[in-house]
């Protein structure tokens, strides 16, 4: 039988989950929308055939008609539909981050570990791209010895105008403290942020330099630009001992054109990790399914808030902040 | 209810379409494959779950289980199986080409005319990729004038070795036959071969050069060469009035290692149009549920198959020969 | 002593010649110029320092301040001016064409012979860029194996108004005809012309793609562009037994900016091939003093520009034109 | 009259000059070698034609037929043969460093500036590369806007055995500070160094991060890696307002070899920056004719010495160093 999918937050990134789902994930559906704006909810609901509305997100986690749950909702409401649907008994699949504090995690985390069995994954998609992957894979068969640095660019076009420095750091260089942490396949010890002068385009808040130092010694930097005008652009170069190995992110095709050779950049994530979008609602539906657990733990959502909540230390307080090791639980081994 | 889908072959072609609906394909399953080898069949079908192993073609075509059929059967086969397909009123995918020699396309064709219904498309999977869409879009917009030239690069790392250079012209040079028309949305008016001389490595067959005229005057030049040795690889780039396009395929990562910055070069056309593959069926259980026809149409086989053959003669003749204009039947019109 | 230049024509090219001069190439001065039009040449003289102006060019060949002659004149006066060089037994660059007829060319190379020694270098000057260099080298040194196919392209941002078709083919196309010899280090056997429809832009020529096939049979196609509107552009790709070398001609910087990820397109072939034009000078000045004749000899210039007419024979017959092959006179070798 | 130029240090990069000389640079000769192995100067001179030897360095520095000189002599032995030039009235380039200690560069500059006008030029050659030119021309006209952030990469093929972590980040890291500060046109404010784990190839010495902090802000990364291994390579990204630059550095032929497509890494900084060092010369050759003062003054070379001073600090003390702003000498201004 089909995993009947249930999902809370029908916004963008939700109606792209749906998305996902109606062009076909073998052994799923999505089989119930909810979202506070129960309009919204509808309006979604319509573009997808079959499935049901529901008023309210306990009822849909709750609901005979839902084996796992999407969760797609602002992020203060993760933590605790996370703890519903663990309550549940129910696999979740939710967006980062997996809390909006060190200690919500950790209580998701504890709250996971007494159920006595693996039922979150966090929404880190990229996870899941194929640039990464093979990153990954080379660092696991030392395919160009062991990694030295790694070196990350992350650049959103036009951030929206809430943002602040703060969230420059911990809600886009998260997706970086992850990604670096799983490619590395360790954890970080150490963090320092130095900020840059502001755009003048966007004079109140800054470009971020964060610099991460692994357990082992490998050094990260990330450049988080809110602002970079030109488009959407993460890059990343994992120096080894005897190569290099990069992301090559390029569109299909190269244009020249009015002086110019080159190709188009992306405009947001949503394009540029559409692949990896979809990939990682394959390998979740695989785990629910009985399959190996795919993507970022719950352990690995507390880890990238820790480091997050480490880099907003060391960029209030203007020097290295250090990282006391913490272990992982054999619960979150594999 | 999902399409019912039966698959004629089990080879490697077959394997993969298989591996694609395994995946998922919204609307569609894989309801039973059939081989002329029935352990190969009956070994795939082992592999995806509950799946009927049926001996003869012709039972499959007939079987009330089947909805649609896809065929990856061997070259000699595929007009009378598609044939088969349209006396039974059931909508066939089938890999290129249509048929071995033009007559049997045009047989084809008029069989399905006679029908009265479109249920033909030809796997030239090369009309999905994301790369060739994007130039199909120039076109059509014009965003970059109209086309003048169109240069095509077709290169095999090490064809086998029964290859000829007549298949190198017609089996492996319809392909960008094929997507050449396509991307120009016209039928070519002329057809010059020019052989290269042999490669040592492979003294039996020869590189050609194509040189297609489109009706309209645009300029196709074509490279099939079947033995480059460093990999599998396909190149195109348009020439319009006010820039150029090209496909810019490229594996996620690049790397510098031992004296070298690049990138690795795929190693065959599973791998390259691995996406384009899945795109196709995506499309075609779409247009089978009622959709628009997508990808290639018989007559898109039957053009194909005609140019190949004037391409052909032009080889044999060693000078220009000039294609007839036919009209497209309104029947395959859209 | 410095080899004393006299450079007659004053024109674009002309003054780029005594900017490389006035730069510093060892053992050479710029030491007298002339141009038809007085104005200019006395105009170029002031920027250079202590140069001589002479009234006519016969004078400047004659002159015993003058010990090599740079012939940078208007296409007609080539082969006149580089006859009474020969004459005055005077070492002459001649810009390309030798001569604007064959036969022009054919006096020029019967005229030197007679005179018993080599006097004469061509202007291709692309024989001293440092990517067909290393293209050339591949071929001497069989390092990707024997060469099988070369595809060249060359465009033009905007050809000026009066060009013809013709010219397309004879002025533009003779640049690939000789890079293309000089990298197969053959001569061609058969030329073969089809032209593309005009771009609306620029209705009165066309887009053409010549196909040369040399002695040994390496296919050569050469698409030239004269109005490609985005920029100047060569291109070439080479493709061998085991591997193809491309130039890969690009700015020193690239840019991302506005959407697009690329790099700036040249304006012309005095900014592309400004190195080659400065080596070719360093080239002829040595061999003036004494060092190995360098670049193309007069009896290239002689079958680049039988290459060339025999194209435009191709074109305008509209079939494949076969030359009859000639023996490089030992005079020529080396 | 030409400038008659005096050699000092006739080894790898003393022979590299006299080569650029040799070749023709206008308004110069190289007139006089010297090295404290004489046999290597008559060595060297051999090669060059009529150049005179000279046993001591002093004796080339007083030598009536030598008007300006060139230092290319070991690090210890710059500054005291800069101050003999300066004492000597005799324009002098040196190879950087300018002087081995932050002291000694300060006697350097004092001297200078007693001399009562500009002689001295320290051989940062990069300032005359043709990627940097187009960056630093970006900032100056704001084609991006201003600049944001500045990413630096600069990885030797295999550092030799004796290269100490220190002398990584001062002697090598010295040339991205340099060309940081001239890029973005200020001073620094601050360091930090970040040292990654040595890789097990070379396991006595550590690739650094250094993170330089502009007076307005402008954040720059420095990788240095002494023992890449895949080849020299020097990468430099400049983050502006509105997109960035970057430089593109790529020899002229692309390859598609043995499943790999890509192009050759250079193999050390002299083919990668032969041009500039060409560049340089002229560039020097024109101050000391009455021209403009060019390339790095003995102010820069003093700043850059500071600077990796300031860096060595914090590397020991494991934090970051403030960098007292210091106003440059209006002597020192254009």
């Amino acid at each position: 039988m089909d995993v009947r999918i249930g999902l809370i937050g029908c916004g963008v990134m939700g109606a792209d989950h749906a998305a996902i789902l109606r062009a076909g994930v073998a052994g799923a559906r999505l089989a119930a929308v909810q979202d506070a704006d129960g309009k919204r909810a509808r309006a979604l609901a319509e573009t997808l055939g079959t499935v049901a509305v529901m008023d309210e997100a306990a009822a849909l986690i709750a609901s005979p008609e839902v084996d796992a749950v999407l969760i797609a909702a602002p992020d203060p409401a993760h933590a605790p539909l996370v703890l519903a649907c663990i309550a549940a008994g129910k696999p979740v699949l939710c967006e980062k981050p997996l809390a909006d504090t060190v200690e919500g995690c950790r209580g998701v985390v504890a709250a996971e570990m007494k159920s006595g069995g693996r039922l979150v994954q966090v929404g880190f998609m990229r996870r899941f791209d194929a640039g990464y992957h093979a990153m990954r894979q080379a660092v696991e068969r030392e395919s160009l010895g062991a990694p030295l640095m790694l070196h990350c660019v992350h650049r959103n076009k036009v951030a929206p105008d809430y943002i602040t420095s703060a969230q420059v750091i911990a809600n886009s260089g998260v997706h970086e403290m992850d990604i670096a942490r799983y490619l590395l396949a360790e954890d970080f010890a150490a963090v320092t942020v130095i900020s840059a002068r502001p755009s003048r385009l966007m004079p109140n808040r800054q470009p971020q330099m964060i610099l991460l130092e692994s357990a082992r010694g490998v050094v990260v930097s990330v450049e988080v630009t809110p602002d970079a005008q030109y488009g959407y652009d993460v890059r990343g170069e994992l120096v080894c001992e005897s190569g290099t190995i990069s992301l090559a992110p390029a569109p299909p095709v190269a244009l020249r054109q009015a002086g110019l050779d080159g190709f188009a950049v992306e405009e947001d994530w949503r394009t540029r990790f559409g692949e990896a979008y979809r990939a990682q609602m394959v390998a979740w539906v695989h785990a629910v399914r009985g399959g190996q657990p795919a993507g970022a733990s719950a352990w690995d959502g507390y880890m990238a808030s820790r480091t997050a909540a480490a880099a907003l230390e060391a960029w209030q307080a203007g020097g290295r902040v250090v990282m006391a090791p913490e272990s992982r639980p054999d619960f979150y081994a594999v």
